[in-house]
């Protein structure tokens, strides 16, 4: 089972203008092959089919725990999309309708790379990469082989790094490169964690690997403060009370990454502190929340009420 | 964010024998248009998209609650899928070695009707339907329009309504059987709840469309005993802390559809008991966890005392 | 069977510049999820799959003879994108041949959205969204049980209408415009259609929900001479002689949505008058019809003048 | 614009027995790469597309026309699948619920081939091939270019004639075999009117190459019926009015290909006389029109009579 | 560039029996994420997209070659499949026409799993996956970044050998046997060279990884002869004179992997010597080469006498 | 069995700027219907699936020796990609580390046509289209019958044509000029050979199509110099020893087309001359072939020098 709360894992600044292009290029972390739909869907479905759970307890745990890391992973690039597609609030943004429609309002939309994005998504967060294309299960391997799955993940860690890198490159934008310098630490917590867990099985000293590509996390100015609170020394069991035998792995004495700030691993019990949602205020005229809100926000408020 | 918890929300009889074709037919219910990646894709990129999330408060808690219920449903359906396949656990299943494969061990796997869940997922769940075809993108409608998405939603819920009845009645195993008769009654808790929110806004009493198709949740006798609990008559909140205000939408009076036992219906804060997660026991001789696993139980063992 | 004429269900004014990037912002209302692909896809199969045809006749004519209706919709949207991607026609156009090819003289196409729709294309309409995606059946609902297909098909109607809404206001063409103009129009007579085809059958006064989006037909300017002759209250059956009896659903004193002018609901035997098919002029230097079709136009002359 | 008369092209014997193994090797002509869609998807998109229409009349009326035609192949070959799936008609078949389901009394479609025809079709065709793979815009060709699309037009109804062989061969009913026989006997037409506008235009006797697969449509019993009457001679306008000037290419002299039936081509106004739509059957407990579909037909009745 | 050499890479034994599942098990080895198409395609584009080749000639050349060795794993695979659908030759299997085709020659094929591996095919093989999904995009990796693709192709490897082992084990024909055997082999000397390649540029002793699954060659008996031969511990350049750069990865006085056969590892200029391609025997009544092939043959026998 | 030459078939001049929205156009020849995976997977499936290989030599021969050359097509149009995607080449491009990557470098790569180019690829090819879409099985044909896959690649090689200038009419850079002139030699090649196959079989003249479009080659200046080298009067077998039978097909005193220089067709044992491949040189900012590489240059110089 899983649960939900109403918090991102972390706080995402506002974006300074629209860039629907900037949008559809964080896209790239979202449904990539190499994005957060892909190391979820991974994580998730090798969690549920996961063997000899009880035997392989650490194991199953660092699988499972890290599966709802991703959730929030999905939810946070998701956010980043659709603010950046949305620009800054406008104060009243959503009151009153959407006016006179007849002047081609969004004719710049129809130059955007991605124009279903606006067209369809209304400027909302899909699973698709930054091409369009969908996300699918051709990006998942669950074999039932704990060595193989594993190695998997740990590849794919270390592609998912890449990737966030080159997305991180061409952003000017606070929001998106917020997303990215919390992702890069956070999956670099996940590729060390994989690499001890294929360590303790093969002996293989895998984590000499990272960080791949070989740059440093300091060298990313956004990733400067998770360093500072030692975020990438901790895997938290994202639960209220399982998970916590992956400290098996995730702890013992092993310690940071050579080229980041220096530490024990700790596994934490629940979940960080985290940030505020963004409040995406609607664009009448897009027909979002729609045409002439009004109405629906005095029935929102009243039902708001008889809920307290 | 989210959490995980080792629970499935509802507790599956162990199959009777491996019956992988069963295991395909409950794909459709998985990775189907109307299954339940399909339900939790949609919730969870609306819930990430919602415009005016403070002025919709209940509209929003509303579907962003049901995404993290979804969750559980595709945990569930995935562990039914990996139980019909794998049969009743093997005393000592995993220990000892593969032993001698060269004599076409799984010759039978060939003639299966998805003989890649074999294959390549090792009889593991993945999300695709019953054709072996990916979930994708193609199955999400997230506008930005509430009423759009939420009409959307309604005619969702009702679509995989006729889907769990149809797959229920091709299943003759109690794990699959159990995953249906559950799902009808939350699937139909789902319809319900986006009638109300429509009815709030619209005015519309759409809820006199269910149940669709028009048989009582009575007459499948899998449902029975949540029924008899109440389960149709609740909606958890799935979260410590948020998305009580849904309680404007489901609540306030509101009650039961006339088919069903009667009663209030109520928003209860967290989530249900649930039930234990089946124990997959791995079939060395198909690699799962491995070939010889001994070695790498004993590691583990080992890592899993360190953590307590 | 299906028979064709060859007109336009309705006329379409000249574009007065080539934009493929408008055109291919139309995609999304021919190849899309909420395309009209998508309304044809499902009228048509859900038609071919209909049970108890004569039980339900005036349900089954109803989606028969929309079937039909749609296919002019593909046809105007198709007529509508290729007239985008071409432009004002020249004089003498496709006169001559292509000249010297040397010289790069389409190197704009190369940074157009969709330059498959020149470079395979040819400027053509192609069954693709407006990011180039194909349609396909994951587009199609055709369960077999009545309701939930046409709770589907309205939703898929209210989904369009949004749809079309938004692509509407990214287009200052004439051309694209119009094509909007009137499946708007045409739109919400199929969304009010399958209303009452529900209201029917469940009691549930569901056209309330129209329209949706909120916004009413009178603020699209080029709608209003669709209003004014009333198309929003006819229903064709689009037959030489079948599909009078959906005159049980659209009639029977039934008006028009308290929105637009009012007015009884009418079948029309037959089709609408229609307009003339827009003339292509082919693009000798882009191969159409062909780098030399002089001596191509001298033979079909001469077929043309045996074929009288 | 598209008329629709109620009617399928070719009378359908009833089927036997119900064999969705048949239904589905016969879904290969519909949704494959050379199935029925794949014929009307690239004559439709072609013909809207078609530059210079005035110019080149006689080909865009042959394209045009045949596009018409191929809407009620797909119908035809739809009714087939649905037949097939079907089985015999049951007397009094939809009459009353669907009883009790409790018996997993559709186990045998999860051991189906295409289960998901079934699951979520309900028996129903849809545009896929004979492994369930969706048809898409990937088996269009529109370039706009005459000659290449005619080029293309011939091989792919070459190719239809061999999948429609093969597909027969398979077939043991006479529901399917009857629409192979229809189809081979069109289809070859279709190839030979290809064949002709292509000789015109480039002098090549390219109709030498028929029939591919070199074996005459004699040799199909199923084809006898449709020879004796002249089908293979014949080019209909499906037209009220239009296309007629596609008798430049088929007529002027033109004869049937040596193997076939003797005598001059002929096109003909209008559409064949065709044969009745099959009725099927509902089965309540599949859901298909409902589980209880009696209150439905009532209301159904009385919407009848009112249109009357 | 490319060249061709009319020959296999391994000698396969005819198969005792037609077996289109056994094929359709294959193919996964052919199109599957982890088949041969996929080892093909990341190593092709990656050696077309290497960076600073040069600097990285050894590195460069491991790839480039291997590249040449899997266009002929995409062949043996491929011939494996046609031989197991096509089942043992008849003597004289093309002479003569294909006789009457009217009593349903192939009803059989309707049930196999792939329909349209016969229906389309006609027993070819296709580059599909075992479920019959198509090959794509989606399995290639090719960042440019040297450590990532290496590590990729290192998982590819270990993945892929899983999907050998359990495809063998669904075999019982020696045909699909052997080509699982080989491969085997060549797949182990894949991994061994990409761990070598990893490790020079990292330190890492990755290749403690293998064998994974962690079963020995010599289990299966299908690999003892090449495993005698020495094939475990050889490269080839197939190249006439490129690509001995590799040497200084897989050579250099590294050794066999600790579980197979002792000894140097070698790199070995140009190509194995192989074994001859099967002749396939056409099937006139299932139209290959067609349906009365006699006059074709006798034109290639003219033609191959002047081409002497 | 294949083998690898490291040359290019032709020799491409360097880019003069780097132009990622080219490099897209150039995908479409690549990845696109008509693209050169497509001629290479039709040719290299139908050559393994061959039925009656021994008795049909001449046309299997042919066949089988144009697939070696599509591998070289492939391997031409992807260099051509990466080239452009890169740009001219910087003295010292991937000397030093990619230094301070924290001011946006690579901003202007989120509005390229195809980001993912970048974001995953790094500037390389992938077998995708100009609107990012992959390549797939569904642009395969392979019947196993000889005249309907001869006729299938004639319309390729046509359609192929007609692709291939377009794409050449969009780009202004020498780079894939160069590309287009000489795959224009090349593949009007091969359409005259499957014309002539098609007209030994057939008697049909059917090279009276070409060139089609009907543009003469001279007509482009990129192909000047291969016309005047005679390379369109002569097939390489691609081959040491085999192949040589087709020139029963092309050969036996058939001359160039009317419009080309004239001359005899001939048969040239092994392959052309080819030219060198491009050095693509890193960009450590990029991370290819790594953030910091001359380490990765050092370890790989030495291994070269053992390799000696």
């Amino acid at each position: 089972m899983f649960m939900r709360v109403d918090k991102l894992q972390a706080e995402l600044p506002a974006p300074k203008r629209a860039d629907p292009n900037a949008a559809a290029a964080l896209q790239e972390l979202l449904g990539g092959k190499y994005g957060e739909m892909s190391t979820l869907g991974n994580y998730m479905f090798q969690s549920f089919n996961f063997r000899s759970k009880e035997k392989l307890r650490p194991f199953y745990s660092l699988v499972a725990s890290i599966t709802a890391e991703e959730l929030g992973h999905v939810e946070l690039v998701s956010n980043g999309v659709a603010m950046l597609n949305n620009g800054p609030d406008k104060p009243d943004g959503d009151a009153g309708d959407g006016g006179d429609i007849s002047g081609a309002p969004f004719e710049d939309m129809k130059d955007i790379r991605l124009a279903a994005a606006f067209l369809s998504g209304g400027g909302g967060a899909m699973p698709v990469n930054s091409n369009g294309l969908s996300w699918n299960n051709d990006f998942i391997t669950t074999t039932g082989n704990v060595v193989v799955d594993l190695l998997h993940n740990f590849h794919l860690e270390c592609g998912a790094r890449l990737h966030k890198l080159r997305v991180y490159e061409t952003l000017s934008d606070p929001t998106g490169r917020e997303v990215c310098g919390y992702l890069l630490v956070r999956g670099s917590v996940h590729a060390h964690a994989y690499a001890l867990a294929l360590e303790k099985i093969t002996g293989v000293d895998i984590k000499k690997f990272l960080p791949t590509p070989n740059i440093p996390l300091g060298n990313i100015p956004e990733c400067q403060k998770y360093l500072d609170e030692g975020s990438h020394r901790r895997l938290y069991t994202f639960s209220p009370n399982d998970y916590k035998e992956m400290s098996g792995i995730w702890g013992n004495g092993e310690v940071a990454l050579p080229l980041d700030p220096p530490g024990e691993l700790e596994v934490v019990d629940g979940m960080p502190e985290g940030g505020k949602i963004h409040q995406l205020v609607g664009v009448p005229s897009a027909f979002t929340p729609d045409y002439s809100p009004e109405e629906m926000f005095e029935i929102a408020e009243k039902l708001y009420k008889k809920s307290r």
